[in-house]
């Protein structure tokens, strides 16, 4: 089986995507959140990329959720918090989700054969969500604006552990991938000190979300994978 | 001090490395190949991006090496082993060198107040020298045919490891930088294992060149930090 990681969307080229199952993390936050909210009860999540797409979308009943440079848009019901969604107040709704990063990667990687979300929340039930489709999988890092992030690497890095330690098939992986599973094995027992020094984990320490980011870096609490139907994440 | 490392370089950008002192690395083989032939004498390297240019550009007493596809140019002196400059012939001469990756890298860098090369080879020497010069510093990994390498990563991450204890001054390491230096970590009592399973260690290994790969795999087994000084690669 071949397995590669993309580092960033900019990165994404549409044919990488064909006959694979995809896995797209944006570790802060999108996915985390998504995972989340579906986790609370949440009916589906439809990532798009603005904000005026998103309130276009809006049904009767539809929740909207999104940030713009890490913080909730005006007039939406919920940021891109986790916390804001465990507040049981998603239970049985739908959300419209628009995020900066994790919406664009959700929308190339919908090519794929399969569109699942993960990050470390769902790590090893992601892991053997793919694992069981039984086809290539390509998983693709958000990033932020077009840049490698560290934490969505370190996941990608986690995710290939849970696979190819639980894979009967040989895996064969890309360069880039190898290199984030290296990276994740050296700071396995503790992701969230090198995550909290990252690029993201700090901005989102020093504008308060610090309780998001250890929040996110905790691994396999939940079994919810996320999977894209009909551009919808639902829960499986 | 800022550090940053850049995947390929087809992700290089020439402002990125004005006034900062950029490290190339192209592990398998260029830089550990011009490493090795300023060691064993070779007064100065050129690296040329075309073989029209590098035969265009040899004056008497100058030799030409290089490879396509990893094999030596046919009428070449020498091709782009490490080895072939180990045999005495390279004393007291003159080289231009055309290589696939490398090359494009050592050009594309040439915009950084000092351009230095690294490898394994040299990794402890070249952390410090790049710490003598006192700016910030950008790491340029090769890569191959646009596509990051992992050989090139890990070393890069080397060289941060050496760097970041070595320095008294606190190090600001982007996100792409810190995942090299956690993936080096986890295999830093043995990169020949991680780089043998490699995309180019893999190819290395099946046309002929396994010793090629073990030997740039050695890290610190020389002082040799070659600087760039008016388009030549020389010996300080």
């Amino acid at each position: 089986m071949q397995i590669d990681v993309i580092s960033s969307v900019n990165e994404a080229r549409a044919e990488e995507f064909n006959g694979r199952t995809a896995i797209v993390i944006d570790v802060l936050r999108a996915t985390s959140t998504i995972i989340t909210a579906l986790e609370q009860g949440c009916t589906g999540v439809m990532a798009v990329e603005t904000v005026t797409g998103a309130k276009s979308m809006q049904r009767p009943g539809d929740v909207l959720g999104g940030e713009r440079f890490c913080k909730k848009i005006p007039g939406f019901d919920y940021g891109n918090s986790p916390f804001e969604y465990k507040t049981g107040t998603i239970y049985g709704k739908s959300l419209i989700l628009t995020t900066t990063n994790g919406t664009r990667a959700i929308q190339k990687a919908s090519k794929a054969s399969q569109v699942l979300a993960g990050a470390f929340l769902n790590a090893p039930a992601c892991a053997q969500a793919a694992l069981d489709l039984g086809r290539d999988i390509i998983i693709l890092c958000s990033g932020t604006q077009d840049v490698f992030s560290l934490e969505d690497g370190l996941c990608a890095g986690c995710i290939l552990d849970y696979v190819t330690k639980a894979s009967s098939q040989e895996c064969c992986i890309g360069d880039f991938g190898l290199a984030m599973l290296h990276a994740y094995r050296s700071v396995s027992d503790n992701v969230y000190a090198p995550i909290a020094q990252s690029s993201n984990g700090k901005r989102l320490n020093k504008i308060g979300f610090a309780d998001d980011v250890a929040y996110c870096c905790q691994t396999g609490i939940t079994n919810v994978v996320p999977v894209l139907r009909d551009g919808v994440l639902i829960r499986t």
